[in-house]
């Protein structure tokens, strides 16, 4: 028997988010329910809730960084236990058993592709998922994780479950480490993780931004330095010295502004994909050098799970600008003119507001 | 004291290939001299002589694909000797001392860059280099390969030193092997390399092309079949299917087209540089499914080496056309057309008609 849940929802493209009211599924056998305490706010709950991407389903409750407290679990569950603290990312389900899905790449699935948190069907119930702009959410334990943080540091752990991995994800399938120089283009909600994860992976990191004004952040977060990336004579300084680049930034832009500051054999991976075509990038800037442009989705849920015990090891949480719900919309807002530092949460204990 | 070279060269942009007389030097303490039995015909020949690239000297002498025999050895040579047949790529020097050369990538020179065999900066009489439309050569015993191959088969070897290497090298790197599928885009003087060579590496080898004709022969070289790349349907069956794709093709064209046949962690790695960009890649295909788009240039001394004794174990040379010296203008408009299976081979003793 479904339980009533309670949720912000966009109604369409052009209404704001407002109180919202639907059914969560009981938990399965190898279901985890959860008690939503955090949301982080992500700009694909923007795009989806104002319809950007094309396939909005409504009503439409974004939310894909959630952090929880399991307040029940099925009869088959073995890795959660009422009261434990539980994280739920991007997918809630995926096929199981192509090979995406075998190699623990689930977010690659080339069964029925990932079941998205919200905005995706609904495998169970039918009609399509909601996401974490809720007071509970039941997700199959497989898509479940476990969140070792201190618990005063919850609200700054939800970025981790979309913003984090995205980041974690390419850095890691790189092999970016020690004695490596790393370049994170754009210090937003994911660059700025990105900084933070792949200093700790050991790595010399450099952001890439249009704004000088934001070098102090850059050092703090562990950057050694900022170049701004509309100086021609500084991004010249670096020429052919990054082993690898992971470009956070989705407008269009030159590419090959950054490519032509990869060393030979460097890749520089894409984690967001524009609205219009970036210009073509310059062939001869890949075959001179054997350099690569690369993408990465998010990450599977095993890495997910590494990516928050590395996360915990190495006390990295996200920078964060806590909000009730009931200021969603002034968020998407000062998001879209890019005015957080870095990623906004929503406390979910204001839904009772 | 210099010795007096024929050849063959472009005074001009605009003015035919013609006999032409210079001055190559004596061997030094490390030099190979090698009188030039066969030079193959590469499209950069082409590109240079009617300096549709920029930066071509005149006169022009074309020609890095060159096979001969050595006639003498300066004091310090030791891996040649007088009678041995050799062979010269497209590189004659390079610093030397810069992270590629150190790693044996010489072709990927951060120092002075490497020299051409043509059209570079000659290193010990000024100038610029002049390449195999001669009738003999000197060169640095580091820039000098070892030919094994049989002897009746050395016109057919020549095509190996630009057009083997450049397919081969992409084929190493991105560790092609048994159990892979591998596609070829265009069916060319590097493609058909790049069917055999990959077909003897073990994988089973697509070759792309917009002509259905060319079916019989892709089978020939080694291809399992050949997709008719404008054929809609036909590309559709292997949508996420190839390990590996070498473009051969250096026209603008879509890429997308290509990177959608590609598996999840799949690399398309271009070896042509087109004249006008390609349209831009979509970025959605890379992201989802961690897709790479790269490039190659040619391979190094070593990796040459490696090539040259891979094909003579594997009984592979090229697919060629023997041309006299005299009808290379006939041989350029033909190439351009496409007219040529599958590579022009100059026999040098025409020279002496």
């Amino acid at each position: 028997m479904p339980t009533p849940a309670k949720a912000y929802a966009a109604q369409s493209a052009t209404t704001p988010l407002a109180p919202f009211s639907f059914e969560r599924r009981d938990p399965g056998a190898k279901d985890v329910a959860i008690d939503i305490l955090f949301c982080g706010v992500c700009h694909s709950d923007l795009h989806t809730a104002r319809a950007e991407w094309e396939g909005t389903l409504f009503p439409c409750v974004p939310g894909h960084e959630i952090v929880g407290r399991v307040t029940a679990v099925g009869s088959d569950v073995t890795k959660f236990k009422v009261g434990d603290i539980a994280g739920v990312g991007c997918m809630v389900d995926s096929c199981g058993h192509c090979a995406s899905c075998n190699d623990g790449e689930e977010q690659y699935c080339e069964g029925t592709g990932f079941v998205g948190t919200y905005n995706g069907p609904d495998p169970v119930l039918g009609g399509h998922t909601f996401g974490g702009y809720s007071d509970h959410i039941v997700v199959d334990e497989g898509f479940v994780l476990k969140v070792g943080h201190d618990e005063k540091d919850l609200a700054a752990v939800a970025p981790l479950l979309c913003a984090g991995i995205t980041t974690y994800s390419p850095l890691k399938h790189w092999k970016v480490g020690p004695g490596q120089k790393v370049g994170i283009v754009g210090l937003g909600g994911l660059g700025h993780m990105g900084v933070k994860i792949a200093a700790a992976m050991g790595a010399e990191v450099y952001v890439f931004s249009t704004s000088p004004n934001k070098r102090d952040d850059a050092r703090r977060l562990g950057a050694k330095e900022l170049i701004v990336s509309k100086d021609a004579d500084q991004m010249a300084e670096h020429a052919n010295s990054f082993d690898f680049i992971l470009n956070t930034v989705a407008a269009s832009h030159d590419l090959d502004q950054f490519l032509g500051l990869l060393k030979r054999d460097g890749t520089m991976t894409l984690v967001g994909v524009p609205e219009t075509p970036h210009p073509s990038p310059s062939v001869g800037n890949l075959v001179f050098r054997r350099r690569a442009l690369a993408g990465s989705l998010i990450g599977g849920i095993a890495e997910t799970q590494e990516m928050l015990d590395f996360c915990q090891a190495h006390g990295l949480t996200a920078d964060i600008e806590m909000i009730d719900m009931q200021d969603i919309e002034t968020a998407y807002d000062r998001m879209q003119k890019s005015d957080v530092k870095y990623r906004f949460v929503i406390d979910m204990a204001s839904l009772k507001n």
